[in-house]
């Protein structure tokens, strides 16, 4: 064994304890979520901000940073070697952990956790004003964050991007949003115009929530989430947590009066699972063994959403399953209203209920909000106008209440800044990918119909999940799809979809 | 601030952090007997060693010890003290936790994991031949970790009964337990030639479980347990633990047609939970703001469990409920015979479904028995035989199943060897524990028939729960009590009990 042999395990081995202590902080979170008792929050805060920080510094240990500097000088391999790619991705850590102060990681960790109870009770009470206080806070140690990491260009905001989009810049971001935006504005137009509107309150019927949580744990398991090594439990708001080997957590939340929510959310999250439990469990806690960023993490669960769950040929599938579970609410209704109803497109207050042709304006709002709050263009103060003006500029709508605006999601309450624009950049990376998909695997909507998910499932697997970090994100999708990160393939396929459903 | 005051603010810093870092494990723990996916299993296993790594790491830290020897030498408080007991219990664990060696501590973490493995099988074979080299390498490794701890007088068996009753010994609980076992002889047998036999097959109708739920939440909650700042769950094995300030998770199991089990169960485990969370929240962390001793954590379950919930005061308060809820079984069915059956005494083979009289028989047997292993009398290839031949002088009865026999419980396999004498302990303390209440608080029949609990409960708080470890278990019954530890109220209560249950 040659020194360099010698210095690739010891950083390896280093890497793998500390994602294995981070990989508990993941159990102590995703209870916090699901089943956390209300009086155990400032206990649990205090147990995740001391696993914080020892993560910490076990992930800025000076004996990585030799380490590192002794393998770039003596490792020259490609760019597709797993090694270059875990001591690569090792580097990018270590040096934007150790900018970090012990002190700010700690704070950071602590005030998300405070900061999310006050925002579950903001939000049922509807009073931004009782969250404000926390934003103001968050947002200080976010800018604190990013000025720490540091950036280059103009924008903080990009050091706080780069931690859920390695590498990804806000106007690299910029760049795919805006035709998008444009294209999709005249899609939202169009169809507001096109006279056509879908009878939706079929999906509002008598839903029991047994029988959707049996439909949604049938479905999930089918497109491959393995529930021998994971599970689906409750969630205010749902989400998808990889523990580590065998072990993957989804959540859903349940309305006996909205069939799409947890059917859809449950897909959804369980294309995230099926992310999670496609990577290699042997190189768990390296690059390798890691998703690549949340971008190419959205793009998995996004597709099994709605490139294969709003799709008609899904439904060739699961209807009749569907109106056997649920015969008080479908036993009268055709497949094809079924179908509109679910791929119904129209402005709405909620992100996660969205369609698929708005959602991307939601993202897009978000993104620029965020963006301003780290700039310092925007006061969190002023938040709840802004988000409204530009709401009513985006969706021709305005939110009556902050429930319905600008506290509807987490992010901002857990610090998850810079992490919105990765759900637009998955649904565009999603549709680049399920094309490559079909260019190998022929028609997929005919196995859908059959019910085999396994050849797409599997594609996924050997192109996308396997690979790990191996590439960042936009390396990742000219590998696979031979083209860069593009807002045509998504716009093409909004427009085949949706100019046939509304006759346009 | 003097030198004293800094060093004990700096020992109190260390426990806490490493009483928090353990709390973690516990949430793991608690999660891998409720929630964990099969495929999971190895990854926790991961989790845990590397916590328990670290907090042994923590707990050993040499300057724990530097800094208790300098508050010696310095402190002089009395007894009764908070600081002189912090002091005092962290010596204690710092001592014995600093005399095993790594690899000691190592070899006993592994040999039961496969000896718990080895055991399953083996009970489920009904093969004890094929546990006992299991078996053999435990009692070695136990009477190593013995002899590595130390102890006066000739038990070597002390040594580890001190891990869950510290400063206890053998000879003062065979002082307890000699006459215990000779009254309880001869009140099983009593008992047994009584000629009344309560019918017990009502108890195996169908209780739904959903409504057994409901109805073990709501005893919980009367009795005293704070929902807000705690769960109910199932496992397989039922226990109680405390994360810490404001949560502590209850677990207990359901069978629709055996009612006792969940029911008592889950009294059993709310009334560790009631101790849990009395315990000062401030003190977390501290020997002041925890349990005395599993045998003073034991009498608060028991006296729930027995005292409280198998009285007939207790079935005047809730027997109205439980008919409203279990119409199926229990209509017909007059409170009277309800409360004999659930105080049914009968010999049986099975430890943990064992009525309160012959309960403690089962103790007394594994305590002479594990003795023996430890000090060497008894060779682990004649335990069989050994304790067919104790049921049998005990009960009149004799195992034909190991499984029903001496492999019946988890705890040898997984070295909890000096545990089992806690669970009789807490039976006896609980007896006099509650002659204690009841001299100040009058007739407590009275207040349970009226369904007012929260009287016993707050002097529970206030005699036992408030003052954490500041006295050990033996003083502690003598400082609430007036007297020392004792089977005389234990078998005063059983003799009016069932003397009348019995017609003897």
């Amino acid at each position: 064994m040659n020194a360099s042999t010698k210095a690739y395990e010891e950083l390896v081995t280093r890497l793998k304890r500390t994602a294995l202590l981070g990989s508990c902080s993941a159990v102590l979170e995703w209870d916090e979520q699901t089943y956390l008792p209300r009086e155990g929050a400032e206990h649990r805060a205090n147990q995740l901000a001391l696993l914080a920080g020892m993560v910490h510094e076990q992930a800025t240990n000076p004996e990585i940073g030799n380490l590192l500097v002794e393998l770039e000088a003596n490792t020259s391999l490609g760019e597709a070697s797993p090694e270059m790619a875990n001591i690569r991705e090792a580097r990018h850590e270590y040096d934007r952990a150790t900018k970090l102060p012990r002190r700010l990681v700690e704070e950071l960790s602590r005030v998300a956790t405070l900061s999310q109870h006050a925002w579950v009770q903001a939000r049922k009470n509807n009073q931004f004003q009782d969250f404000l206080p926390w934003l103001e806070q968050m947002i200080d140690l976010k800018r604190e964050q990013a000025s720490a990491i540091g950036y280059q260009g103009n924008h903080a905001y990009d050091a706080l991007l780069d931690e859920y989009e390695p590498g990804a810049t806000s106007e690299m971001i910029e760049q795919a949003f805006i035709p998008l935006r444009n294209e999709l504005v005249s899609l939202v137009s169009a169809i507001k115009n096109s006279g056509v509107t879908p009878d939706i309150s079929l999906l509002t019927r008598k839903y029991p929530v047994e029988k959707q949580r049996e439909f949604s744990i049938s479905a999930a398991e089918a497109i491959g989430f393995d529930f021998a090594a994971g599970r689906l439990d409750i969630a205010a708001h749902p989400f998808c947590s990889g523990f580590g080997p065998g072990d993957c957590r989804l959540t859903t939340r349940y309305d006996e009066h909205h069939f799409p929510g947890a059917f859809f959310g449950t897909l959804h999250e369980a294309g995230h699972g099926i992310y999670e439990q496609g990577l290699c469990k042997e190189h768990f806690g390296t690059a390798m063994g890691s998703s690549t960023s949340l971008g190419i993490h959205e793009s998995q669960s996004r597709m099994w959403e709605n490139l294969v769950g709003r799709s008609r040929a899904f439904w060739d599938h699961f209807y009749q399953p569907a109106q056997k579970l649920f015969p008080e609410a479908l036993a009268s209704v055709n497949q094809e209203d079924f179908y509109r109803a679910i791929n119904d497109v129209r402005p709405t207050f909620i992100r996660v209920e969205a369609d698929e042709v708005t959602y991307n304006l939601h993202i897009m709002l978000r993104f620029e909000l965020e963006k301003s709050l780290i700039s310092g263009d925007l006061k969190p103060a002023d938040l709840e106008t802004a988000w409204n003006e530009k709401f009513v500029e985006y969706f021709g709508i305005a939110p009556e209440t902050s429930a319905n605006g600008c506290l509807q999601d987490v992010h901002w309450s857990a610090g998850l800044i810079g992490y919105f624009p990765t759900y637009a950049l998955g649904n565009m990376y999603a549709a680049q990918f399920f094309n490559a998909a079909e260019k190998e695997l022929g028609d997929i909507s005919k196995l859908i119909t059959n019910g085999d998910f396994a050849p797409l499932k599997e594609w996924l697997n050997q192109n996308i999940h396997r690979r790990g970090k191996l590439y960042r994100a936009n390396r990742l999708v000219e590998v696979v799809t031979g083209e860069a990160l593009s807002h045509g393939p998504l716009i093409d396929q909004l427009q085949n979809k949706y100019h046939e459903l509304y006759n346009l």
